[in-house]
This record gives structure tokens, C-alpha cells and sequence, in this order.
């Protein structure tokens, strides 16, 4: 089953263009925030590469499709799910609805980063799926 | 009786520098967020202006003062009241509170801009005081 | 031939994340931000949508690979090349280097948004590939 | 003789609300970026630290007063001087021009964060003078 978390943002006018619509870029900032929120439950991202004896949870590559404009009030509900791992990698798919509407589909494509010789490598994952999977702290 | 708005904010990891500390220009960014989430309890900021026949309600001075360092993972209480209504100015008060804590103060000195004479100009703020103090939609 | 746009950021500390990282949703803001600077030569945003009676210039998809860690300091070029123009697309391909290394490419993939029945939609991209063909305003 | 330095940013359509005005926390986020852009000079804002044994030089309070309004495409020269030098404070004066007309006044109030017994707290800032006004790195 895969790990999954849901929030909520409410669109406000300054995370809006002159044309009246969400600056892209917030997208992935709303993105990137609910990976980070979801590692509170773990400690936080911190906690978690101190755990794993890594630099961080950086990513390899992301995008992002559009599928209806956002404006100031959309109340926006972002579900992230964990999927696709694999020996070095996994993926994030983060889905934003304005009620029954899809805005956005995103893919978050992070790695586990680790120092290795002086220099940052992406290490295995599989400690990280181990962690994740487990009862996060109360 | 001020009319006052709390929200809640969580600090994530993107928030912060690489010194582990929140950049306070995100602090102005969430104070300016909670002004506007305020409005859409009216219709947001477009409806606001539209009844006002004004064109924006930005601001003319802000400040903040910082109490104590915020970091990832810190459960962040803002509260903020509109105060201090005169005649073309008045001013939102922000605190952000972690547990008890004050780590910040905050002012926004909005005011009410309309265009006169192909200029943009202060205009009265009692017709938006007559607005924020009525019932709001629902 | 390709029309071409280069640009530099000196990354700030602020734009970096308590790994020392630039945060990646900042490489998406810089991208956006050089399309727009690029339609300045033409007037602006504003000024595009207007001649060709269009409400935006937003994207429907953007996308980013990122090839070696950016910090505080580093001195980034970025290339922009406009691209693969078709009937309802074109592409945005960005390139950011420090010296001669590849830090990340990017993709945006715009549409000209149009207001049709009430509805925004996707419009024809040729006017617009002839106005950016034309020599800019001076 | 005050430090000053200045630098130069073309204001961009996303740096805007959808009343067409720069939203204000861009304002603190360029005025943050100049002053870490200056440290570039010597080392960086990781080296400075380093060298003054501090763990940051984080801002106790800022503020600003917006004098006329900002647009996409408006070309802002920011000067930044650094002044008011006490024991354990200084300050750094932004004035953002578009040509000859005053777009804005800023001011951060920064500190030399140390830690001491276990908490961060403001130390002297007499070293970072001392530092700051010696010939820097080229």
C-alpha cells in the first residue's frame, strides 16, 4: 500500500500573476512543502538524514502538468503518494483538486544524497523505505 | 472590539537558510497571506476592491521585529488585529506565537488605493472599516 | 534559428536550504523569470497579450533534471532557447551552468491562453512566433 | 566612510499580484539577497561566520517604507549602505530607485548570532566591522 498524506491550501492573491493566476513556481513550493511536512512525522528532514547517515533528500528531477488555472480562494487539497521504488530512487506524485477538479499533477523525483569520498552520490533507499514504513512518532 | 484572525503555519525545511533559521522574508510573506486569507471571508481581495471601487489594499510600511529563532518542524500560531483605523490608514497587527513563545511582531500600514486623475492615491479607509465590520458571507 | 536569451544569478544564501542547497522550487522561479525578462524586449508580458489579444502566457507543463548541487555563491549562467514551436506549443529550454558545469536544464512548456466562451483555452502560437521573430523595441 | 554597494534588478510579471504591483516580501527578499550578495566579496555569509566564529548574521528587526508603486519591467537599482554601527547592532539602509524616483526605504537591523551556553544569542559586532571594512577577496 502505498504511503500517503493529504493537505490543504487555500490560494491567496499573492501567490497570483498580473493575469490573476498561480504563479507556477508556488506549485512546486507547495509540493516540496508537503514532503517536508511529511517528514515531521519522522522527525523532520533533519532527524531523518541524521538516521540514515545522509546529507539530504534532495531531488534528481521534478514537473508538473496544469490542468485548470488557480486563482485567489481556490481551496486547493494537495494528495501526495510515495510510489516507485527502486534501488536509488523513488518517486513523489502529488495531485491538487479544487473540489472534484484536477489543477495540477506533479512528480517529485528525490533521492537519498550521501558524501562519499567528498563527494555528494545518491545512496540506497531502501533504509529510508524501511524508516518511512514504520509507526512515525507520536 | 478589534477584529482579529488566527492561522497556523508549520515551518518546513524549505523555509529556512542554511544556518537551520527561518528567512524572515518568508515572515512578511505569511503575515501578507493571513491579511488576504482575512478577505476571502468578504470575497477576497478582488470583491473587497470592487465594492470599494478601489484598486488594491497594499501596503505603504511594514515591519517585523524577531523574538526568537524559528526552525523546521516549528508549530507556528499567528495571530493578527486590525487596529488603529484613521482616516486613509490603518494597521494589522501580527504576532506569531510558537507554543507561548513570541518569535515574532509583526505591522503591515495597509492602505486603501484607488485611482484619481491617472495617479494612484490614499483614498478613505471608512468604507472598508464599514465592510471588514459587517457579517461576512458564509 | 533558434532565438536565444542568456542571463546570470549569483546564488544568495536565501536561496539556499539548511543542506546548503538551493531549494529546486527557486530554479523554477528563475526559469519563469527569465521568459519574462526575455518579453521585455517586446514590452512585457502585458504588452505581448494585449497585441495578440491573449490573457496569458502561462505553462501547461514544466519539468527540470538537476545535475550537480547549487550553493551560496556559485555564479550561474542560464541559456534559454526557444523551441519546437507547433499549431497550440512551444518550448522553453533552459540551461544553467556553473563555469562549464551543467547544474540543471529545464523545460517549460507554454501556451498562449486565449478567453473563448467564457473559458480559457489554448490558441493558435504563430502570431506569437512571428512577433518574437520581429525585431524588438529598441 | 559608510560601506555601500549597489546593484540592479528588473522587476518580472511573477514579481507581481494580480493588481499588477510587486507584492512586498519580494521587496525584503531582494534587500536580503543584496546584503548576502555583498559578503560574496569576503567569502560568503558561511566564511564570514566561520571567521567571527557565529553561527549567523541573522536580523533582529526590518522595515520598510514603499513609496511609489512597482511594475513588471521597471528597472530597479537598490543601493545599500551600512551604518549605525553600535556594540552589538548595525544597520544596513536599502533605497530602491526606478530612475531618478524613490521606490523604496528599507532598513534591516542585523546581529551577530553566537552561541553561548547552549542558546544564540547577539555578540559584538566589532570584529565583523573590522572584517567587513578590510580590503576583500578578488
Amino acid at each position: 500500500m502505498p504511503l500517503t498524506f493529504q493537505h490543504h491550501h487555500q490560494v491567496v492573491f499573492g501567490d497570483c500573476d498580473p493575469a490573476g493566476l498561480v504563479d507556477y513556481p508556488n506549485i512546486y513550493r507547495w509540493m516540496d512543502g508537503r514532503f517536508q511536512r511529511f517528514l515531521h512525522r519522522y522527525g523532520g528532514h533533519g532527524a531523518v538524514c541524521d538516521a540514515l547517515n545522509a546529507v539530504g533528500l534532495g531531488m534528481t528531477e521534478t514537473q508538473a502538468r496544469y490542468r485548470r488555472p488557480l486563482r485567489d480562494s481556490d481551496a486547493l487539497t494537495i494528495r501526495m503518494e510515495i510510489t516507485d521504488w527502486a534501488a536509488k530512487s523513488y518517486r513523489l506524485s502529488h495531485r491538487g483538486y479544487v473540489g472534484e477538479d484536477l489543477a495540477f499533477e506533479g512528480i517529485e523525483g528525490p533521492a537519498l544524497f550521501e558524501m562519499r569520498e567528498g563527494r555528494i552520490r545518491a545512496g540506497q533507499v531502501a533504509p529510508l523505505k524501511t524508516l518511512l514504513e514504520s509507526p512515525p512518532e507520536t
